[in-house]
């Protein structure tokens, strides 16, 4: 394996919003959408109504290719410059989405979710049901993201990733 | 975006352990090993320490392409037949592994983490800070998960993913 490799993907689905993709991010956290499954995988999908939570991987097919390894969380510059890696916003070198959804509801293709802060559109490149062992609660984050987690969302625009 | 487009990633860093392939998926519970990320990305991990949990997506570049759309979790006949993208294993139509590791320790382009159920070789493909929003407790998962979620982990083989 060499750094000049490259992987490749088909996307097995697309995600379906009427919400316009500037709102996305304010909304993340009550956002309800859809992902359409193509037929050809869904029977890939049996059994996943067992689960309340999904881990959704998406292609960020609008994101520009990333100028600068060192971003502002958030966009915001009173925070210090960290490392894309180390940073969930949407500048990684390979532009994957992950949200933890909830699943509320399967129509056949069709996975009604709520919290994907995915655009319409959106390419869907892997699901996975969520359980326990994803779970962590003994974490330590930097200190300003504590500070800022009970921040109203309109001030704490959070991006995909 | 159409079903055909197909989406291109570079492998960012690499999967370094001396833990054989056939004993990753058992002692994955307790496993610890190195990530090298490739110096061009050294940049993007800065602040990474910050956090206790990282997300680590990999390439699992040995996974055979999916034969079938339903199998038997972590391989066990007495399971119902699920679709692969409501099950854990390696026959997922994009073969991308997904682990929450401990980050035990950086020394620069190598991350010492623990609980990264892959094999040595590994292309990585991203990585990202876990936070308390990839946290959740009101979980609903299969009962024959619940079941055996306290059993001996050589009893179960739970693969990558």
């Amino acid at each position: 394996m060499t750094h000049d490799v490259p992987i490749q993907m088909r996307p097995i689905g697309v995600v379906e919003t009427s919400v316009a993709d500037e709102d996305v991010a304010r909304q993340r956290r009550r956002l309800v959408s859809d992902i359409i499954i193509f037929d050809e995988y869904a029977a890939g999908l049996e059994g996943i109504t067992e689960y309340s939570h999904i881990i959704v991987l998406f292609w960020m097919h609008r994101a520009q290719p990333p100028s600068e390894l060192l971003v502002y969380p958030r966009g915001d510059r009173s925070l210090p410059l960290t490392g894309v890696l180390a940073s969930r916003g949407r500048g990684h070198p390979n532009p994957i989405g992950l949200a933890v959804a909830e699943l509320l509801e399967r129509n056949e293709t069709r996975l009604h979710v709520r919290k994907l802060d995915a655009y319409d559109g959106t390419p869907i490149i892997d699901i996975k049901p969520y359980d326990h062992y994803d779970a962590h609660t003994e974490l330590r984050v930097p200190g300003w993201f504590e500070e800022r987690a009970n921040r109203p969302l309109s001030q704490d625009p959070k991006t995909s990733g």
